[in-house]
């Protein structure tokens, strides 16, 4: 007989096992499907996040930000080091520690909060009496009844037409966190976050990276000054960026991979490296749902339509997360995962879209709330614009960091901030604060009257308010 | 002839620096007069602050925790160092280099913002027609008459009785940035902010540090859960900190400092050590001044008598920073300095005492804003509270620094957040986020509503609101 459960979450990465963990704490039966495995065929649950994304690529980053210390400006503190040597295993065997620990502390959370967790492929099989009737097949192999259904069945990366991953030379996402030597030439397709991300890795570990970017501007999604600084950055640590490309027919041999690409003057070039990786976007995952079965509307995109509170056209069926529209982060997911769980259980839910940072966590960072200076042009807002270089920044020139800026833009008449845009050290942290601020619908000159710890790069957020009113006190 | 001024400041430390900038952009006439110098006798702005203070601590403990990365941590990480040698000329080079930036920064603002800056000691002389007469001794020798006057002259470190600094063997803060060689044993009395951040320099360095320290409660300034878990790190990474001792008489000879002390069992017991660092607090610094030329009031401990505006017993007198009641901490003299500046414009600058951060630059930091629970209880106020592991936490995991928390302290009925308590990983960047809170009188409710970008180690603090109302999602 099936099991019955108040709600069923299919997908247990940052929106699903959020959502089944809220769900439990709200007194409802919950269970959570997931089909992630380990190497060895245990549950992997976290999504791509957690076994792929965020939580891998940010201890990568870690490693190879040492190595890179180590290599480069270790001289400056007087460190000496002789004979500077990488065990690549090692690096790459930590991170996968790394997303252990993720994995097992998911799966422990499920325990402590009394969700059932299901290891496999979650499908919908009908309506029935009592809400959806619910497939699991894999390790777990169950029929479940759910009053509710969250899909939060996330995305999966975009692969260029014709080119599929091979994860050896071909590489999503999952394969650039694994290259198992540091290769001498990478190239990477799409300078967007993951681009960046990974991009910046292994050129810290070594190899001569190139990026490729279809869009004329770099980074269009950014504040177009951010993107300028960011740039720059990128490119005086030897990471070669191209916007503005084609990109022809890839050729993939055992040893090279071949790009032939447009630039961006109509010239044709040609890119040989050892590994490719396409970070073209990512697509929302709905395979093996069974959306036809039951009905359940995609938009043309392949994303599960949801209305402001992420209900689907079925009764009692939400997704949320990548699989549905919005920015595909993790923390986005999750506050939709809080928000249906508490709709559910017949409380008020509320995700506020305009007040979600992004973040790229490349070296210098770079993290934003809110709107940018260009769209704050077309959309026809008065702003005002106060910057701050975190080169006048006393903790900054103590870290030996100085990259970058904080820039702060508030409403031209009523100074409430409408954007915070950062590029430089610690932004991901940094970027907390601004959006606090938005939240209460501050003023930039609310920032500048905040007491800031000194000496903090948080100094630069009060000074960026400050320039707002054209009164910087240490620029 | 005297130069006439609407304000003259003395002092450019933080205080008195920001409090002559901000006075010169509300359309004053403005001097700022200093004797800080460099070694080879030019100006050096900034104080104790930019001098021998928050700035080169900082930059030594940024330089010093890079060796502590190689020396211990790189090897899980996969790099492998052969030969890790430290070159402390180089070391101590590059923080006189900060220094210096700073000082030449706050050179450059002064003659931005068109502030007359005189190179010596200032002195009251009279109350004379039109204001104050003011005398500048030293590189600069002038007269100046101001209409008002902004004392900023700070705070000197403590000495032992019968123990002055000698900057070689028996240490200030200032001698402690500038030991010409590790030493193999280092003590340090006093295990305050200044004993602990310089202690940890020279022990992730290669010392032997032990921590002498009067009080029975280790760092009883702090919530004392942070307390503890701060001592337990300090412990494993072998810094000895002894409470509850008594110091007897100390003897140096040009070889060694014999600390002879009683400790909290009632035992006597010596310390022989190379060098000693003595911080046992700071006093008020008002030598030179001409405080009874004009009777400045002092309160019996040295410090310069104000009201909550910064004002003194004179007329049109002020004083900031250090040399007045509250915190000595750099940018509660800047706030102060602002909010003078404001006041004899004719504006009404305000200081939130309530709301005042703390940091300590420790490994892991420490940093708070409002009350301690120790605090709440005495006051007999009724609080909630609720912590989070960094344990549990993504980037400190990928970080690989997991040490400490964040505890969010909320009103039990209002829900009101009191107190914000953190010991972890950017501690010091964490905490602006709960002093923006605080500022706008936020509830815990608040902290755990807001969106946070996944994965940072702002995740903690909202998980720690989220833990006032016992409903922590990844704990």
């Amino acid at each position: 007989m099936a099991k019955q459960f108040d709600v069923v979450v299919i997908g247990a990465g940052p929106g699903g096992y959020i959502a089944a963990i809220r769900a439990a704490q709200l007194g409802m039966s919950v269970a959570c499907i997931d089909a992630w495995s380990t190497a060895d065929g245990k549950p992997a649950p976290g999504g791509t996040c957690t076994n792929v994304g965020c939580i891998p690529s940010k201890a990568l980053l870690q490693s190879s930000e040492h190595y890179e210390q180590a290599a480069t400006h270790f001289s400056e503190h007087g460190i000496e080091v002789k004979g500077l040597g990488l065990k690549l295993d090692t690096l790459i065997g930590r991170k996968d520690s790394v997303v252990k620990q993720n994995n097992e502390g998911i799966l422990y959370l499920f325990k402590k909060n009394k969700v059932t967790f299901f290891h496999g492929t979650g499908s919908f099989v009908a309506q029935v009496d009592g809400g959806w009737s619910i497939k699991v097949s894999g390790t777990s192999d169950e029929d479940l009844v759910a009053k509710h259904v969250v899909v939060a069945t996330g995305s999966s990366p975009r692969a260029l037409p014709g080119l599929p991953f091979d994860e050896k030379k071909i590489l999503s996402n999952d394969g650039a966190l694994r290259i198992p030597a540091v290769p001498k030439k990478l190239g990477v397709i799409g300078a967007g976050v993951i681009g960046l991300e990974l991009g910046s890795v292994w050129r810290r570990l070594g190899a001569e990276v190139t990026i490729l970017e279809a869009m004329p501007d770099f980074l269009a999604v950014a504040d177009q000054q951010v993107s300028k600084e960011a740039l720059k950055a990128f490119n005086k640590q030897g990471l070669k960026i191209q916007t503005g490309v084609k990109i022809g027919e890839v050729k993939a041999t055992a040893k090279t991979v071949t790009v032939p690409y447009t630039d961006a003057s109509g010239a044709e070039q040609s890119l040989a490296v050892d590994h490719l990786i396409v970070s073209i976007g990512r697509v929302p995952h709905t395979e093996g749902l069974g959306v036809e079965t039951v009905g359940l509307k995609l938009d043309e995109r392949g994303f599960v339509v949801v209305d402001d509170d992420c209900r689907t056209n079925l009764t009692n069926v939400w997704a949320v997360g990548d699989v549905v529209r919005g920015p595909m982060l993790a923390h986005k997911a999750e506050e939709e995962g809080v928000a249906v769980a508490e709709h559910i259980a017949g409380q008020h839910g509320h995700v506020n879209y305009a007040v979600i940072p992004s973040v790229i966590y490349t070296s210098p960072e770079i993290a934003w709330v809110g709107r940018s200076e260009q769209q704050l042009k077309t959309a026809g807002v008065e702003y005002k614009a106060g910057s701050f270089p975190f080169l006048a920044n006393g903790r900054a020139r103590a870290l030996g960091d100085t990259t970058g800026f904080v820039k702060v833009l508030a409403d031209a008449k009523t100074d409430e901030v409408l954007g915070v845009h950062i590029v430089g050290p610690m932004a991901s942290e940094l970027i907390s604060e601004a959006v606090t601020i938005m939240e209460f619908r501050g003023a930039a000159e609310d920032i500048a009257r905040i007491c800031h710890a000194h000496p903090t790069l948080s100094e630069a957020m009060k000074e960026a308010a400050l320039a707002v009113d054209k009164r910087t006190l240490n620029f």
